[in-house]
């Protein structure tokens, strides 16, 4: 019985086995001779020669194959080069994700409202299968119930003060001038709103929590660029000079799971709920509600137990597979995938509920205006201007139809035969 | 001043614009009459015929346009659909990604050495940018040291149990059989090996965490069917009878963040770092050592004060961009993008490491067969078996470069003008 | 090599020396013999009678030695014990804490201000010696300076609705009958004043965020009665009917570390610091400024890697001294040694702040009163109305001091030592 | 409608009404002129003469009134002062806590086995009674079943290399020598034994969680030796030299709440469980079972919402008040307090459990020798050697039962009329 970890001596043995300690530092090691290699050139336009220029140079430096242009850079994408340009530097084609697609899934919601057909972009078996079965299921109850809750993107600026002192100064100073601050941040931006300013003070350093509704854009550059300028005005005018600042620092949970975002929320808080019956539950699910309660406090438990950011299935599956195919920042999937998902039995039936505070979508900008992207939004109709706030209240339905049916195949115990079918149709 | 915050006044003064409260009440009633909606019926086979068999379902419900089946359902979506049949059920066509690349980054890891070229898939502005910068610096500072730290996949059944004793017998009982349940559950794969076996007990609960290496896969569905071959022996021969059990309940980490997966690892844990010598700093990131440790202090700060799972910057949207791109489950960006990255002054130099605990990804299986991600991987020239730990290092690389490149627009006041100019190109 | 850890494998070889499996059965299980045994039966009164009827009962119970009896109930406590009574029940005498002294530590703070001696009550060696340590060093240092950033003690009582159409209606009316609330909240208290009320919805279920200040008081119990009318309020006048609503849920932070607290305060925040010069250093605390940071850089690391709330070395020392020996609530360390602790380098000198976000203390009420705690508050020359601010102001100084003489013992390579010696003394 | 936060504004109004800004900046800046004052002295011995002579600097600084110092230093104080000398520096007298006791709590544990009197110090109304009331029912009940589930106190130095090369390399020295390590560390003590070691790498930076089982005692001082020594050894015999090291670095959650103690425990883990027949829930707590299940849902739902870590109610307070009491280390409250509390209907009964990972006590050393901490130790039956384990048993006992009362308290809406009655009988 050793006291150092198994894990820790498994790997120890397989790197013995392939390195000596030598080998080890010698790979570990600078080697200036591999350092005169020159960077990619890409031009500043993005269009079909361009493209071919990259690929030139990945076949003169030896690592392209001649398989791979034409797969990626086939001639549909280098027709629509251009249209990529502002979503994209250094282009050398483009990637295809198989694209699925559920529905309808009827929505009750102040926003969305009516029924659904979802587009989405994933590479993992059973992801679609799955949600299109919790889909199926809200609906034969009723449909999914949802609400916005809260909405504000946050940036965070930080300022550095000569001490204590000044960075109490400083506060008072900005809460007597919030308006002409506001007035400055709300310049750069027809949809942006500062709706908060929170200071936050840690002795010499103060951070400015600026909140913004940021119209139907998830928003994120027109926070940076309003804040931008709500700093440009303090350094201005501000009689109390800061040592130094920064426009973000990390703070504002932007692209993070943190407490503060399931706290206070960052992008829409949304909620939604359904009340599926005993005998749907039963029929479907082919699970008992009993079993499907046991089942939430076990979940439940192992979600606290872990040090999970709130408490929920599979989030990341749904959003991430969804703000692919509709053109949102996939990226941001590492802020939304938090929330609480909840079960009660009501009567015979089975409520559940999910709540995610920081869904991060736009039915503008990003890359809603790419053509596949724009075809699959369009399938939503939920496209363009007057549609980010039920954007946000179908990812929400979307992420409770994957906890109905995640929860329902483990509680069932059929969740490793049912990835083991689809994913070994191959 | 009211003492409720500002934010909630503003939501409730738009939605009260928006509906009365009869209308909102209306609009969340379940409504029987939309419910009879037929599902989407999809076929088990994935090919033309399938796919066009969905999009007269959709033109038929009267959301799909003339236009957008052409694009998504295109001519080589459609040859090649057969491709996709294990990886996506429902399929309607390809979503397109704009692919972008960046390189030569030169990488002196115990796994991954030489100079690569990395796929990035994205559709947001100035992403493939700033990491290329922070490649380019870190290859002129004579590259990026890198080590594979740990590895193991997490599976965490949980049983109930009748009281505390018997799940305290329980857990004796594993301990004694703890060589027949190993046996069980890596007959089931050529290449999981369980590595260790931790049992957690929450009174009449035990969760046994199960912790697999996984070869050259991510391997989350190999543990899953591994742990469940382990499950069903303990429930064959332990005469210690659970009241219930179940193959995962939130506790392993599987697509969230959790302080787990922060303090144990999922998947693989890579440390990666370089030196840059202060003269490089200056050139290429416009500011000085002192201005990017000052950064450094704040943003570590705020990592704090905010409650973020880790301390770092933006690994998801490299992490986002590299997984897409390379077949990987986007979805994990959720419980890869933690991890802690750290600056030091060395000298007249500037250390950063960044370590990521979570890292999930494999050189074999998921998306990376399919024909782009193929095409993309093969640009690194890290597809196949034998090169799983390797891509991990790649991954974590690339990271580095990211908080580089950001840290040092942020530091030199950048930051909103290089989105600006990028994001508004179109 | 085991897989299972080897703390599990020892400590299930511990347990079976010491039981079989039918005797760790037998003794966890429920006795119906021990059951009828009757309760202790204490008077509502705390007077010497009162308290020579419970040592009567612990007598026949076989519990109480001789010994035992005069050195709890000794006569100066039975002369004073009807002091106790509104203060504990079911009074035995009362537990003798060794008290020290500490000081003068010179605070230069917004509230508190001048130079204070400290009494701590603690039974640990070397702690008393470690904060006078570093008092002494802030002292000659010129003083810690303090302020009180934030203040605010948060009751959540939480009500449970039909659906997610009531709770939004709910807040609805909540907003727009707050000043009635308010208004209910503080009719019960002349101190307390209701500064926010934040409701925060999941689904179902809203818990209202009620955040006071309480005058000099802690105030526990004042924001319960307040609030407890607050939603007696709502219950009369709401239209809008929960199914159940309860004073607390978890929510508040009381007696319980969370980012809550963490992100927003409870009780009082403040931050207090010093720049301690380089000669100062190297002379107190036998260690260079260099050193010290490099301790610095690693403890931080510590803290973020462990998954602390907040990062700092041991403010529960100090704080579990001064808040016994003043009166306040011990049992509030849980929610009160959270915060974080910075150090800077300053040209040649070292700076050094503390900022802990949940002080809560308070100069009247709760044990104040009590004899010895009122002679302990007496030498700080803050009893009494008009002096919880500054109470707050010195805990903060307090912790200061405690950070560093801790870092610097570890970072000078003495903590174990020190410990050694002191702790040895016996 | 200001979009700075009530609060804020607040708490910027109170300090302009005290002080102008040239007022706090004076106040809060350093003054060389109260930097002279001398430092208490006090001597190394401790008996009433060295009390004496603090008392006579007390008094000369101005800050002791005549009538504190006999309340303090009383005669009995005095008498016993050698008592004290290895548990406090600088003594100036006793602090007296009331005491009170509850019982007789029957606990079916695997250690703790009988029928208890549990004596608590607090100075806060209706704590000894709520728990009372608990520990009643769950005699009722049949009494508390508890087991000790894991122990092992962690100490975690911390190690800084060149560089990732010598880190790896570093560890890979550790795991062969370890058996000398482990030798060097527990030479030092004959109850410490080092059950595990693992090493955690971040970059340049190797921490070794040290876990050791202390015996009787708490061990907090035994574990830093023993690594003192371990790390002493490394630094004689390992040929890969760290710049530098750190006996601890914040890492191991000595005095603080985090995510390492939640998951892996620090000290002793315990849970302890009881099923309450649904008619004494019914009698003894005013409510029904139901009710108890409603609360539960929101109690759960609060803790994770307010990002609580672990999900009870009010364990601080029974720990502090049972810590102060047994002599064991009032600030461990702060690590010891974390933890989950579950219910459940069980036909018609209520289950209730307590599972408390880090539970820090001794019934040998710290202050349990103390005159009249031994005294109320005594009472328990469990002072000295071989009472560890039973000792932290009761401590989770006694917190299941603060459970049980505080739930039903808020449950049946009487919790803040509780306290009002208990603490306004002054």
């Amino acid at each position: 019985m050793s006291i150092i970890p198994s894990s820790v001596l498994r790997l120890l043995d397989r790197l013995r086995a392939s390195y000596t300690v030598e080998q080890a530092r010698s790979r570990m090691s600078h080697r200036a001779e591999l350092v005169p290699q020159r960077a990619l050139r890409s031009s500043r336009v993005t269009d079909a020669a361009s493209i071919a220029s990259l690929w030139r140079q990945l076949h003169a430096a030896g690592v392209a194959t001649e398989a791979a242009e034409p797969v990626l850079a086939d001639t549909q994408t280098l027709t629509d080069a251009a249209a990529y340009c502002a979503n994209i530097e250094a282009m050398i084609g483009t990637l295809k994700l198989p694209l699925g697609v559920i529905g309808p899934l009827v929505i009750n919601g102040l926003n969305a409202n009516g029924a659904y057909y979802l587009p989405l972009a994933t590479t993992e078996a059973a992801l679609v299968a799955s949600y299109a079965r919790g889909a199926a299921v809200a609906t034969k109850s009723g449909g999914v119930t949802t609400a916005l809750l809260n909405e504000g993107v946050l940036r965070s600026p930080g300022f550095k003060f000569a001490g204590l002192i000044d960075a109490g100064l400083f506060v008072e100073w900005v809460t007597r001038n919030v308006d002409d601050l506001q007035a400055a941040a709300e310049a750069t931006t027809r949809h942006g709103k500062l709706i908060s300013l929170e200071p936050m003070i840690d002795n010499d350093i103060v951070f400015l929590l600026c909140r913004y509704t940021t119209g139907d854009a998830a928003g994120q550059n027109m926070v940076t660029i309003a804040t931008d300028a709500l700093c440009r005005r303090i350094e201005e005018t501000c009689p109390i000079k800061p040592l130094h600042w920064f426009i973000e620092a990390n703070f504002s949970g932007d692209k993070k799971a943190s407490y503060l975002g399931l706290l206070t929320g960052r992008g829409r808080k949304v909620s939604a709920s359904v009340i599926i019956p005993g005998p749907l539950v039963e029929k479907h699910l082919h699970v008992s509600v009993d079993r499907m309660m046991a089942y939430g406090e076990m979940a439940n438990l192992g979600a606290l137990l872990s040090g999970q950011l709130g408490a929920q299935g599979h989030y990341a599956n749904g959003l991430a597979a969804f703000y692919i195919a509709t053109g949102q920042d996939a990226a941001c999937v590492s802020e939304s995938a938090v929330g609480f998902t909840r079960m009660e039995r009501r009567g015979a039936d089975l409520f559940i509920s999910v709540t995610l505070p920081n869904i991060l979508v736009g039915s503008v900008g990003g890359g809603t205006g790419l053509p596949s992207q724009s075809a699959a939004l369009s399938l939503l109709g939920l496209k363009g201007t007057g549609h980010g706030a039920a954007l946000a209240e179908v990812a929400a339905a979307l992420c409770l139809c994957g906890e109905i049916s995640i929860m329902g195949a483990i509680a069932a115990g059929h969740f490793a035969s049912a990835h083991d079918k689809l994913a070994r149709r191959r």
